[in-house]
């Protein structure tokens, strides 16, 4: 099963593909970033990040999609912008005719940690030795996207 | 100038197309709405609505898009869901290269009734007068997309 982890943003967005056959088999095929310029409209960023996600769809062909559900704790406007992004992720993966899994940031610390609250240095280390890497994946947003493939392959395989 | 207004929703995506030569000159040229299955799954409905929006957008060839500003006054899962919405009708917008304005509920208000805590009745009828039509337009998303349109054009004429 090819499992393509989401972090969506609409600066960064994380991405991260694994292929797994069984619970203790998992490896990342590959994992990057989308990023979009800081500086331009937010709808030609959208246009950036639609087309960039696409090139990621095709290249990495996923059976299936696992992105990080949104919660608003912290930033409002910072949320509705993620909330935009991640509008355009669902769509995209849609338009590849790819079931979408959604987990909570607390399910996807629980799933690989053990418990809700896991720190972030934590969650990179329990995601660099799941899929057997010499160091931290980085950028944190692919880190982050790997982090939802694995909680998905965890869950269902 | 032909000036598209968009109410963005998820369920219910109001659209209002009018064509204005000068501040007293405006009418409405079609207006209408873009829904999507209400029991479909979130990134199903997203297609719907990107599909329809760009049919309108094609049929409209507008030269500029206005578009109502989102807050999160009360219902931030709401919130979160016009936001999603949102993303697709700037992406829309981006594809066809038409340049997006965005306006506050408050401005729309302000600019079509003269304060900016006017009732919806009385919004409608602004509307349907300023158009010169024989009754108000229907339904309420389409009203409130023609109004988005109706503020740009008076803002910038």
């Amino acid at each position: 099963m090819r499992v393509l982890g989401i972090d969506p943003g609409i600066g960064i967005c994380g991405f991260g593909l694994i292929e797994t056959t069984s619970r203790a088999d998992a490896k990342a095929v590959d994992f990057g970033v989308v990023t979009t310029k800081i500086r331009a409209p937010l709808p030609s960023r959208l246009l950036e990040l639609y087309d960039g996600l696409t090139e990621v769809f095709e290249s990495c062909r996923p059976d299936v999609v696992s992105v990080e559900k949104l919660f608003f704790s912290k930033n409002i406007t910072t949320g509705i912008a993620v909330a935009e992004a991640r509008g355009i992720v669902l769509l995209v993966a849609e338009q590849h005719k790819i079931p979408v899994f959604e987990y909570t940031p607390n399910e996807i610390k629980k799933t690989l940690t053990g418990y809700g609250s896991a720190g972030k240095p934590q969650m990179e280390e329990m995601v660099r030795m799941h899929l057997g890497l010499e160091k931290k994946p980085k950028p944190d947003d692919a880190a982050d996207a790997l982090a939802a493939a694995i909680t998905h392959s965890l869950i269902k395989l």
